[in-house]
């Protein structure tokens, strides 16, 4: 089944799309959030710019988890594991970012990804999508594996005039700009946003420690 | 009795494959439980793929755990040991994955681990069985070794065409397709389920946590 | 939209100016702050001359602090991510050190920074701006990328002789010899300085200390 | 005197046995408990086979340490340091591991070690005994150092077939299957087990913690 | 201005001397303290020969540090940046060892470093000035630099025969034998000593950790 | 003066002896104690054998702390930093070995170092005193450097016949077994032991933490 669309939408679990020197593939990309302490760690032969772009993912995600119902203190209390079978496969590159970006969000609102969807694209600090390579072969690989809607970087739409028809009738390709518009698409339902002023926040806990000078300092005594 | 199936079932210990240029060969996977601080340590000469095959196999198994009787804050105060003898043959590959499981939730479950049967398989963070190379090698290194039950990845059944009659008469084998599956045939008993309620238990730690707002705070002090 | 001007004042994105073999080029540099514990993370496949760039503007910009506005400890409540795209391409050299240092001072104080506006400029841990190579290169990328104010160092101005004319009629170029007039130029607003005597705070964070010789004592209870 | 039997029966002293290129050598092997944090150390110009042996070794020790009369809490309150002289000389190997066991139980139950016995063989988590190279070449070493009894693993039993009879003279050679074995031959006597009931103990330690919920809450004050 | 004598004097901010294949240059070696844990940090392209010059320079301030006014236990609240800009050139080697004291010593006594002054020599532990390289070649660069004053080991003394005699003439150079001597001629004023028993208030730390034995007690609680 | 005697008997300086390829010389050994947490740092170019020596040399001295008159709690509460000038010089080898027990127990006793001694030797974690190579070019150059006194190894006596009669006339040379006799040798006065029963300690340090079952627990608190 490895190389085909999933079979059923699943939390945490994301299609991308690889190109290498033989053609476009299918990259599954799997997160699993476990109870911890705000660690992130990565697996599947991962080169150094893939590895940097789920740290990019990873902090954008943090920098918006208000917009997507998560308080960031709850980032301290879990690690996230990125995961991209087939472990034995060397695998690189930028453009896994807005599906690394999808894979955290998904599992940390607990919102399944569309089964049926692929997505390519290099992600920014500030969840712009900027543009990748391979995308013919990338979109081929989506077709043969059962993929029925693509998302791709909005200054790629130019490179679709270069790829066949019977691909562009095959697929729905969706250029996108923003990360805003791939979660969109991408998740079953959209995350409810909550309220999080970080500034009141910090001050809050900044009065506490006041309060309490150094760590271990007991709240507040009534006698 | 190395290379050999074990003669008593085991807490933590399972056989795996391994495939080399020189032909298949029975893998002795031991596991450890000790007191600690939630550290995984690996041994063995294992390389980058191994290790990291052992590292979804215990992000996993974490996800998992209230489903076999085990609850998360346990892994904080317990340190797991990964060994694969002989120390000085480098092993490498991500086909041991669903050993290196099933060895994990043996020793966290105390449950032995069948001593004649063998397996292969990658597994993912969703504890789904990717298919492996050298089946035919592993499985007559399963036979010469005196295993006999083998547990393959489902998407491998397609190459038992290619495996001699009397391996396939000699060996039951059992193709799987998730770590469930190979759970139930591996340990001697099946794990007994605990309710967890994660999002509960993170709360009511973040409560005492804001009751007593730095580490070190007294919980209630009457007087 | 990479390789040209910003669209709009954004918080914690500066347009530095990169010269390659091949030419200049933009270079966007975002910086994020995050909940944390005062943490740097830095990528972008940097290499680490521009790796210590990042570590220097971050200890000059601490060393400053109160002059932006932000009090000394607040750094300790934070990540800072300084994220360079495209994430596939080598990025070195000591010349972006302006740009960094009014990115981390625009993330903290929230304050955006001109979108038409690019530097260049390596940065001292006083402040002070240093010469760079490559101006005609850079110059030239500015101009091509929309960009219609360029700060330079200083110790470049003798190079603007061999600049073109059509080149210096289309961009403002603004040599400056310190990081105050950069943040002049660059940020929408001045940031407004808040009062701090490290000295004093210092010794009351002390005599808390030894109020509470250990970590964890109560402050005071008065009975 | 080194490459000879030690003279006296020591804390923490083995003799292991080595075998190079240019034939055997005895190797001794010396481990020290410091009050500590419970780190390992090791030393003497030691390659990550022989390192990865020491890991073993000391989780296997951990693991049984009730049945040598160790509580093991008491591994958070020491260090171990294991050094193998002669510094300059490289050293690998698993061999060595039967040895690095006999080492740290010494050290841990302040034991002696026997003066007149060397050993040779891989250890396994689980204490068992696994096979070695170089038999021959170890045997005469032994000899000609002035050791009187050698412990050799079981499965090399067959290979005494080709040792010339003047060492199997010369030697009391003592085929073993498992580390208890082993420590039997080598400590001057044999350590007391104490009771330890590992749930037990865990759950008391939850449990006191619970009721002290973060770290460094007072368990209970009553007025 | 890089390559010149500075033009005020600076706290934290010195003139060494290199010496490379082409020549003798000034070295601008800048030091800054935060607020932080007692950590080191260096940038400039250091090699780790000059990085451990800086190491040993460290250390021996902390040593001394009664003797410039400063109380050891501060150590433990600043950090300690050096920085030696041009951040694109590699630097290495340890003669700019009584430079890196100077800068050190400097700010964190906020007392000036004299702006005409420049500096060689190694720097030993316990302050003594051990002999450089490339004398002509330094005293040189710092003739061209606008340089008055330059120290020099003692142990160098005798190179100063082929010296030409311009060069003599025109610069102070001072020999010098410890660091005390360095810090009297490049100071602006000299650091006032404070009172420090070391033993007293270590025992006095002691005593009190001994009342309040784990982390977290408090320290007296009276009713 | 490097390459000579030291001057006068100092606390923490020790000259050890070094062999290369272009003869003997002499090798100062600077040990520094700083308040701390526990921590060993050296620099000196010093290669991983010689930096191994450090490691195996500090902890013989730990584990024999009371027997110099040193608490082994102190430890956690200083820092040890040992440097080998020159720092462009890469040394390695095990055979300063004893120079650097010498070294580090002067500092920590502050009994000074006799200045007119040399001394080479490897040591072991019991303080054995190991064979070292070059004899004959080292004693040479501690002649040269008018050193009086050579303590060498016991085993490398033999060696003697081979050293001319004029150098054995110019040097007292002490053939050595432990380092206490390094010690008695070298150290201007001997260390004052103290009585340390570490098993008490031990569980008097239980015995609190068991009362105060969480870090961070009060004492004793008397209403
Ligand atoms: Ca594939
Ligand atoms: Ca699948
Ligand atoms: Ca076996
Ligand atoms: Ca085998
Ligand atoms: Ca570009
Ligand atoms: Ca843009
Ligand atoms: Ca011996
Ligand atoms: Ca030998
Ligand atoms: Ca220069
Ligand atoms: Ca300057
Ligand atoms: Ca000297
Ligand atoms: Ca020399």
């Amino acid at each position: 089944r490895y190389g085909l669309a999933e079979q059923e939408d699943q939390i945490g679990v994301v299609t991308g799309l690889a190109w290498t020197s033989v053609g476009g593939d299918l990259l599954s990309i799997e997160a699993l959030r476990l109870p911890g302490k705000g660690r992130m760690k990565t697996t599947g032969k991962l080169g150094d710019v893939m590895k940097e772009s789920i740290d990019a993912a990873s902090s954008y995600v943090r920098a918006i988890a208000p917009s997507i119902g998560v308080k960031p203190p709850r980032f301290d209390r879990m690690d996230i594991h990125v995961h991209v079978p087939e472990g034995a496969t060397p695998k690189d590159g930028p453009s896994a970012g807005i599906a690394m970006v999808t894979s955290i969000v998904s599992v940390l609102t607990q919102i399944p990804v569309r089964k049926d969807i692929a997505m390519t694209g290099e992600v920014t600090l500030r969840g712009h999508v900027l543009p990748i390579g391979g995308l013919k072969e990338k979109l081929l690989a989506a077709l043969r594996g059962g993929i029925t809607k693509v998302l791709i970087p909005k200054e790629n739409e130019k490179d679709l005039a270069e790829i066949p028809d019977n691909v562009k009738e095959g697929l729905t390709i969706v250029p996108v700009e923003t990360v805003q518009q791939v979660l969109e698409h991408a998740l079953v339902r959209k995350p409810e946003p909550i309220e999080w002023d970080e500034e009141a926040e910090e001050e809050a806990a900044a009065a506490r420690a006041a309060m309490n000078p150094t760590a271990g300092a007991p709240g507040a005594i009534a006698h």
